[in-house]
């Protein structure tokens, strides 16, 4: 079974299909990146659309029963933000059953339940915070610490009671950016029964764009030896297909006075888009780990992860 | 001239004869406590509604010319909570624009602009809120610190550039609670040609509902004498009329499991709403401040803060 734990992209059908067409089995969406409730809403209006409209492709997925390996990409939906929370409990649950099913409590900058990496004093898990996680937890959303601040990060995971996903990052030792993650996070979030979804985007990557797919892969076998081989697989913030206009509001939204010109970078030779999983599979299988160590981190760690975190139909 | 720095007052056009009829020149009204922009547009809207209707008792402040002493009440419209905003620096012109001339930073928790005095950690003034107060002060919306925790106040007051306002707050030497300003703040306040109201609030005062007059202005006077005649005002809190209900609301907003029953505290004897105006400006005189300062504490102070502070007609 194959999962990619993150991408947004243009939400077309020819999209889902050449997932579909690329072995993918589930992908998370990305819904929102700064929006409050009312745009959210309307992303979410949109997704009600799309879910109707291409039923014969993609599979709305409420709880562990609808992510399995048929012919149709089992969709969730997730917020990289709590932007659509505001400071109500009570709109938790209200997105969970709207189909939300992953949220960070921080994207980059400073948010009600904490800081994310990018804010430059890391004030840790707020009050609301706190609250937020266990309300997550009780209604069976992910919460998702990919670009939360090491602090927050860290108190977040104190605070858990169930698995934590990092749904799209690398080990900070691949690469020294505060997106990427401390050893002290990853054992965290692996400590509690959770998984690390690395990431294909190249800012993330050791060497950009120019990252072999033999040096990622044997990185991830290193990583594999050190963690276990059920703490990580894929996600792999791929955005192929949207305009660079798309990458600065990405990043910093609308909060900053002077925004600088920015572009996607050029995705890696071996991961243009969904074509490419198979090659990455192979790849992983030459770094030397094995047939059931692969189907770990192409997606059966995300989807054993997922039958956990998900709430039971009817829940 | 008496100007009165906060009230939330259930806005019946008896509530503003009240005012006119105790002597009140301008009142800073309250439009938010928690609301993000869509309940945000509701309020302002009620209040569009209430200014076109009772165009005989209140007027619309938009500029400095619209604070003065005649027959109707010069009505500030302000947020206690930057949750109008978003993350959205383009939201506060708008909001300027529809009349909001104050707006707080951070209410009681962790904002996207610093933390609240009953957020458990202060991270101090965050990226978002250094350059939410650059634009604040760019478009003339006064700095409101009543809620601030003490280094996200501190920190603010490092960034600002023009003056800061407290409207409604006690020295903490007063009474011990983290709602009230450190002899620090009102320092970084006043230097800056800030101004403090002293709020009327019971919790806020030394002895509660108990608090005689004679205690509450023999303490004004203290701080006239230690921080000078131009650097105080008053700024009441008044909440008289709102039902139960509302405090636990006001307080905490919606972000918390559990949430303790609360009710207003009962007036003080000698401040029991607008009719009494006229027994402070009495006590502070017996207190022994000239009649200068008293007319200073009154409303002189703000009335010349709010010139400073609040933009030209056609800027």
């Amino acid at each position: 079974m194959r999962i990619d734990a993150l991408q947004y992209r243009p939400w077309t059908r020819a999209a889902f299909e050449g997932m579909r067409d690329g072995g993918l089995h589930a992908v998370h969406a990305t819904v929102a990146y700064h929006e409050g409730p009312r745009a959210a809403l309307a992303e979410v209006a949109e997704w009600n659309r799309r879910l109707r409209d291409w039923g014969d492709v993609i599979r709305r997925v409420r709880g562990p029963e609808d992510v399995r390996a048929d012919d149709r990409v089992a969709v969730m939906l997730g917020f990289q933000t709590p932007a659509p929370v505001e400071a109500d409990l009570g709109l938790i649950p209200a997105w969970r059953d709207m189909g939300v099913a992953f949220m960070q409590p921080t994207y980059n900058q400073q948010s009600l339940m904490g800081s994310g990496w990018a804010e430059a004093r890391d004030g840790g898990l707020t009050d609301f915070g706190r609250e937020a996680i266990r309300e997550m937890e009780r209604v069976g959303m992910v919460v998702d610490l990919s670009h939360a601040g090491e602090r927050t990060a860290l108190e977040a995971a104190e605070v858990a009671t169930r698995p934590l996903a990092v749904t799209h990052a690398n080990p900070r030792a691949w690469r020294d950016t505060g997106r990427n993650l401390s050893d002290a996070v990853i054992d965290a979030v692996v400590e509690g029964g959770g998984v690390v979804g690395f990431s294909l985007y190249p800012h993330h990557l050791p060497e950009g764009s120019a990252t072999t797919l033999e040096d990622f892969c044997a990185r991830v076998a290193a990583c594999v030896r050190r963690w276990g081989a059920e703490a990580f697989g894929i996600g792999s913030d791929l955005c192929a297909g949207r305009p660079n206009a798309t990458v600065g509001w990405m990043r910093d939204g609308r909060w900053r006075r002077d925004r600088a010109e920015a572009a996607f970078p050029a995705q890696p030779a071996w991961f243009r888009d969904d074509r490419d999983w198979d090659g990455i599979a192979a790849g992983l299988g030459a770094a030397g780990l094995g047939e059931r160590e692969v189907e770990g981190v192409m997606g059966g760690n995300w989807a054993r992860f997922l039958r956990q975190a998900l709430p039971e139909a009817g829940a």
